[in-house]
């Protein structure tokens, strides 16, 4: 037709990434083909149940069981199945065939990313998976091709939706977590097990797979230091929007130099605060964003959907588009390289700032040794606030707040003031511990 | 050195960008090598006048005046004098040399993108010019690459820092248009000669490329509807303000269907109301973001630095080791497919609304008469704000201040109702015209 070569491609899962990615690749084929100058033939879809229900209607025909012999003879495999296994057998299998691999599978690019990058370049095929961190939005090519000049020192990312949406509505409307988890829910915001989303488990994944692309180094999943938001409260918010901040989840990938001068790596996830002038403030609802800041380019943002059946299927058709005018121009594709080969260094070789709730007994000389136990770990405050707390008769009740800003600090130095206070004689509670991100 | 083979860079142009790029080249030499898999080598850099000062110091050795012959034998040609000529006839011995060319030249993309783009497609050689449009923002390669599997419906650009800088001042400090524009001229945010910039001719450069890219198309800058912002004042600045608005330029690049149902492009450039809540309203000082609008993937933005010595290298370098790995890697260059070939409609077949600020005498019948002006050229308000005008004295003095907003309407047809109120009996003057876009 038209003259056009053909390729072969073959889609494995069928859900609402895949139903989407099938419908644009079927309506679009004519633009599609003179985008790519061949035409991509959608040779099958390969589903465990041929006849379960679909967000959109697909010729039946296309439908089968059979996922490995689907895979064979395909130019390109898209697996959009999710999961460990069967996937990974599957692309490599795709692989091995010399077929390119378009993938939007977090978990398993996070667990089993640099075994498959190596099983591509041994073929000189392309695997890529754009969708798999914030969905629709371009942010691992621009990391990879766009900025591959550049030195990239920090990225700060909002890329678990489901966790913006309770944040975002806690900080906007008032919500108590619950209720704010609640709402997220009926919406579909959050899966029927929330576990991956609020623990972080989902963002740590895309951690991984953002620094390992950042820093071209091997960062594995389970370096990434986690926390979820499942212990922030009503009133941390609230004392985050009139301190003029807002709590955002965020992924964090930076390079960093340990205290004995060690180049290394950074990935962790955790609630922090974000002052509200900065871009990834004003980054609502479900939406994502991936905050970059490179030595040369300065800082960039990149904005959109995190989720969604068309919205993910946008950045798979992007990858398929890529593999197959590589496939057509011929020459191997590019690996992401590894090269870097950077440690991975703990989270309390972070360089990061508190800001550290307390209740304290209202007498004097506790601020002075407040000001010590700061002192005796090398942590300096650059703001110190105290409300005296009243009881309801409007008497003091001997009890006062104080909130302590820190300056910049080594977490472990941080981390370790925190334990002082907890256990000093002049300190009721630490109510609230968050730390202090996107400060340029 | 590492084995690693050498590709040849010539650089033509040392103004900030090129001594930016030619440093970054020089200074993270082993690290390009292991991302691109060959050691490229700055072969030389044409210049006018050697012995010129520059922002950083290099080799005096590499500089030439000799451009032509330094183009010769080069494996990527890096053009960064700007200008046609001699950027043009040089970037053309380049390609026809079979080299990859790299360049940051706005104006010669605009006025020449297809013939240059065709040369490069001859030899299968790669033109990359991400550089030209919002400097660092990685965005002509998320639209040609990331969202080529997606149907691309409407671009909004802040893609002019001077001008952003001096409606960012009027709306944050309430300067007026002169005191913003002294500021910006003082912080180098415009030029000697600010034309280009404050009548839009720069942003409408930017929506031509942007266009062509996203549609697929020929967009001649001849055929970009421009207006500056040397109109735009404090008062309509502040009436935006308590209206929930911002005044910003745009370059706009939309697939429009024309009123007789003729499918084709718009390209654009004005200074529109946007929502307060948008995220191109959160863009400010000379900061550049480019709002992207998708059947499939959604909106999209991207955000950066719109200008700067090494922010600008930071793209030209990412055009590099993409060219030097193709070079490598062997295959031609993507060529910037023109294939749609949608017919480029004239702005009144846009689809917009406005808001219009009218001073009309205060009598009845006056609402009447200018709402049936309205209705006679088929448009209607969304909104009507009247303000009695009175005089220091506190007594009315016969005149009314009227704030239209209309619905989405052509183009055509409000722009024929504005000049129908200009004449209308009722109508003291129109003091006030601007369009609203973002809506989304």
């Amino acid at each position: 037709m038209n003259g056009y070569r053909d390729l072969r491609v073959a889609l494995l899962g069928c859900g609402s990434v895949g139903a989407q990615t099938a419908r644009l690749i079927l309506e679009h084929g004519d633009e599609l083909a003179a985008r790519i100058g061949a035409r991509l033939t959608l040779a099958g879809i390969a589903v465990r149940d041929v006849d379960a229900k679909r967000d959109v209607e697909l010729p039946r025909e296309l439908f089968t069981t059979d996922a490995e012999r689907l895979v064979q003879g395909a130019d390109i495999v898209i697996e959009l199945m999710g999961g460990i296994e069967p996937a990974k057998s599957l692309i490599l299998k795709a692989l091995e065939g010399g077929a390119d691999v378009v993938t939007a599978n977090k978990a398993l690019i996070a667990a089993h990313g640099p075994e498959l990058a190596d099983a591509a370049e041994q073929v000189g095929a392309q695997l890529s998976y754009e969708a798999a961190v914030a969905a629709a939005i371009p942010i691992l090519r621009p990391l990879r091709e766009s900025l591959a000049g550049d030195q990239i020192t920090r990225v700060l990312g909002i890329v678990n939706g489901s966790t913006n949406y309770i944040l975002d509505r806690m900080d906007r409307f008032g919500d108590s977590a619950e209720d704010a988890a609640r709402v997220a829910s009926e919406l579909g915001f959050l899966e029927a097990d929330p576990t991956l989303d609020v623990e972080g488990y989902d963002a740590a994944q895309k951690a991984t797979i953002l620094a390992s692309i950042a820093f071209h180094t091997e960062v594995p999943v389970e370096t990434v230091h986690r926390e979820g938001i499942t212990a922030i409260t009503a009133e941390q918010i609230e004392a985050a929007r009139s301190a003029g901040f807002v709590i955002k989840l965020l992924a964090i990938a930076e390079r960093i130099t340990s205290s004995d001068g060690v180049e290394g790596v950074s990935a962790r996830v955790y609630p922090a605060l974000i002052r509200r002038d900065h871009p990834l403030a004003a980054v609502h609802e479900g939406k994502n964003a991936v905050f970059v800041e490179a030595e040369a380019a300065g800082e960039l943002m990149f904005y959109g959907a995190g989720a969604g059946g068309s919205e993910t299927a946008s950045a798979v058709l992007g990858d398929l588009v890529s593999a197959a005018r590589r496939h057509i121009a011929g020459g191997p594709g590019i690996p992401g390289s590894l090269h870097a080969e950077l440690p991975v260094l703990p989270v309390g070789e972070v360089t990061t700032a508190y800001q550290i709730m307390l209740e304290v007994r209202d007498q004097p000389g506790v601020l002075a040794a407040i000001a010590g136990i700061l002192a005796e770990h090398g942590v300096s405050a650059a703001s110190v606030e105290q409300t005296v707390l009243e009881s309801h008769g409007g008497e003091r009740d001997g009890r006062a707040t104080l909130v302590i800003g820190t300056h910049q600090a080594r977490e472990a130095d941080l981390a370790a003031t925190v334990d002082a206070l907890r256990s000093a004689d002049a300190v009721h509670a630490v109510t609230s511990v968050l730390r202090l991100e996107g400060n340029a």
